[in-house]
């Protein structure tokens, strides 16, 4: 039979590597309850037209790399390419906007789905992590959820962070900034790229963005989001600086900094490593403010910020930083045998003391007394307990500590107890 | 703007019903770590084939029930409708096979999907946990794996278990009852459902499975896979009972018990539950051996054995017996404000409390101090901490131990010490 792989732009994560993977969502999971935002899940595909409406007809990811598809009921979905417009979907759906602790601060893990051509750091599914605040517009909880973002970086090790700030502004900002785009960049539309000249009438401030026009002389005068602020947008972006100045946070300011999605306002940030050999997309993860989200998914007036990191580029990060993770993988215990009858005690007795709370192995394979021993040093094991004829006959077990090469011979009754006391002791 | 529902036969899981799944994953990877089982990831979605191949095309599932669709490149892809095939796929992709340690004990835990009529119990996107010992025929693995099984509902809680084993045999075994079988229905033929007319071609065995023909007469005559085991087969499956006599695991023998996949031999079992008010379905989880598999993936010959259950019908059992979990959700710590200078350097307090370890929270939302002091209830917090002008002016807070009431005022430098400090006496 010829092999099947996994499809292209995915991975499958063994033993060796899945490690990692558990330790950083496990730091992850830590800072989230101590900044007390608590999971939700949400299913793997939604209805298509949450996404037009939720991540937006214009963008990039809408329009070109989304897994939809129709079910067997003829509806058409989507596998989620982002974490937000789930989330708030469900916010929206289950009305938890009416909880009594408000806001309502929420994180996520889970696969997403993107349609483009694989390269490093960039999968068809890859896993992110998010974290979303509802129902708040207050400056502090914009510095939260940058310092939650921060912070998990730093706890994993990485120091080569940079930190991008920018306001987006309100409505009216946006508005104005908008038709001074146009009138900016009109003169030179025919010399944009195909999709800025699209962008111009769809969302121009993502030209700003464009990694194809980005050495375009109009680029540097363009107008800046900053000039455009009104007072409110002015002020709400001043304290949210000054809240992460209190912290002790250090940003720099970059007004061309705009986010690839369309329902961003005010607050919009992204933390780049600046590592060496870190790769071509130095951005680790972004997010900002999108209060408006929520209406547009069918809930009420709810203030909305959040971010999203992906698993794989922070993994990158803390390679090209050479950063080792705290992971070790020690066997407690492993049973060698020696005859047929000592192996069907033995099966018996690592049945136990797993119960006793005891990570305990054993072979499998029909292994010689050496083989099973090399596969007890393979594995790091702590303590090798032996039971051949002899000891079987005599009801007894022999214990090893491996660290200290000690051995005793134990009752085999009251091998369970000896080891629980074994582990108490470490 | 309308709403947008999720999915139908999909399920958000928000805070408040999330700590369910937290703790029950918890405890079933604590297990798997105990067991020395560890953790594989595969992508969401494979090649079609793989599922046609490794499920097998006269089943349910790839006939009628998989999430198949077109990709962007027009390959054809399919949402995983349970977790064995792609774990043996990425074992024979990667050639996990020639690792040193073998058998290969992996676990796994994620969303599957099938499009079926959704009841209580039966969602087309649900969770499974599961395991898979890949490389080793020791009957005694077959007992290891059902024992995890047990143990991880025991630990659980639950007590109304009832566990049902057969064996299906080697080849020649299944061979042989697969003739007597033909034999036996074929005169009632047209007497049995749409379904077990076509299932007397392509799998015979599974008209014992049939749940519109289960009153038929000729089931309860129908010969038994048991009259059929060769030699062989039959001394395997007096092994397996046998350590699973020595762990101390009762059974009863089932020999109508097939599974609803093609690929299994020897060893299947289920796990039920009988707790009053389950509901209609009453089987937890199952699994077998499924020597072969390997093969049929494009791998070397490779034994192989797994089981897989549903966390939802875990969670259905554990309400079904009144089980209470352990989840204690308490807030460490909460901050409360009073004025606007306070409220800022809160938010660095806060920031630094977190940092150093610690779970807190403040106000978002403005709320009047009287308000804070109520959410800090609400959320059950054992500390609260009150900055107001007067602490401000001279570089206090406010500490209050809300179980025992104890108030102290402590210098504002000083508070991130004293509470670690606070809780390592905890």
């Amino acid at each position: 039979m010829s092999n099947i792989k996994g499809p292209r732009g995915t991975q499958d994560i063994l033993p060796g590597e899945v490690e990692k993977w558990q330790y950083v969502e496990s730091v992850l999971a830590d800072i989230c309850h101590r900044y007390h935002y608590k999971e939700v899940r949400t299913p793997v595909f939604e209805h298509t037209e949450l996404f037009q409406r939720g991540v937006g007809d214009s963008t990039d990811i809408v329009q070109k790399e989304m897994y939809t598809f129709e079910d067997r009921g003829g509806r058409s979905i989507t596998l989620r390419p982002e974490g937000t417009a789930s989330v708030v979907r469900s916010f929206v759906q289950h009305k938890v906007y009416g909880y009594p602790n408000q806001p309502t601060k929420l994180f996520y893990f889970g696969p997403m789905f993107r349609y483009e051509r694989p390269q490093q750091g960039r999968m068809r599914q890859f896993v992110q992590f998010g974290i979303e605040a509802l129902g708040s517009d207050d400056p502090a909880i914009d510095a939260e959820v940058i310092a939650l973002a921060m912070n998990a970086y730093q706890e994993l090790g990485l120091t080569s962070l940079k930190l991008v700030l920018n306001s987006l502004g309100d409505l009216e900002s946006r508005k104005n900034h908008r038709e001074a785009l146009i009138a900016h960049f009109k003169p030179h539309k025919d010399e944009l790229c195909e999709d800025c000249q699209m962008r111009l009438e769809t969302n121009p401030m993502r030209v700003l963005d464009c990694k194809k026009d980005r050495e375009h002389p109009a680029m540097e005068t363009a107008p800046s989001i900053l000039d455009y602020l009104n007072k409110e947008s002015r002020e709400y972006f001043e304290t949210v600086k000054s809240v992460l100045d209190k912290m002790g946070i250090p940003y720099v300011i970059d007004p061309n900094l705009v986010r690839g999605l369309d329902y961003y306002n005010h607050t919009a940030f992204e933390i780049m490593s600046e590592a060496e050999g870190f790769g071509a997309i130095t951005t680790l993860s972004g997010g900002g403010r999108y209060n408006g989200l929520v209406e547009e998914v069918g809930g009420p007036e709810t203030a909305g910020i959040g971010f999203a990191l992906s698993i794989e580029r922070l993994l990158m990060a803390l390679d090209a930083e050479g950063i080792e993770l705290p992971i070790d993988e020690q066997l407690d215990c492993y049973v060698v045998t020696v005859g047929d009858e000592a192996k069907k005690e033995a099966a018996s007795i690592v049945y136990q003391l797993r119960q006793a709370g005891i990570q305990v192995d054993k072979d499998y394979a029909d292994k010689k007394m050496k083989a099973q021993f090399k596969a007890a040093d393979r594995l790091r094991a702590k303590y090798v307990l032996v039971l051949g004829e002899d000891e079987l006959q005599n009801n007894q077990i022999n214990l090893k500590n491996m660290d200290t090469g000690d051995q005793q011979t134990i009752k085999l009754e009251e091998i369970v107890e000896h080891m629980k006391k074994e582990f108490k002791e470490d």
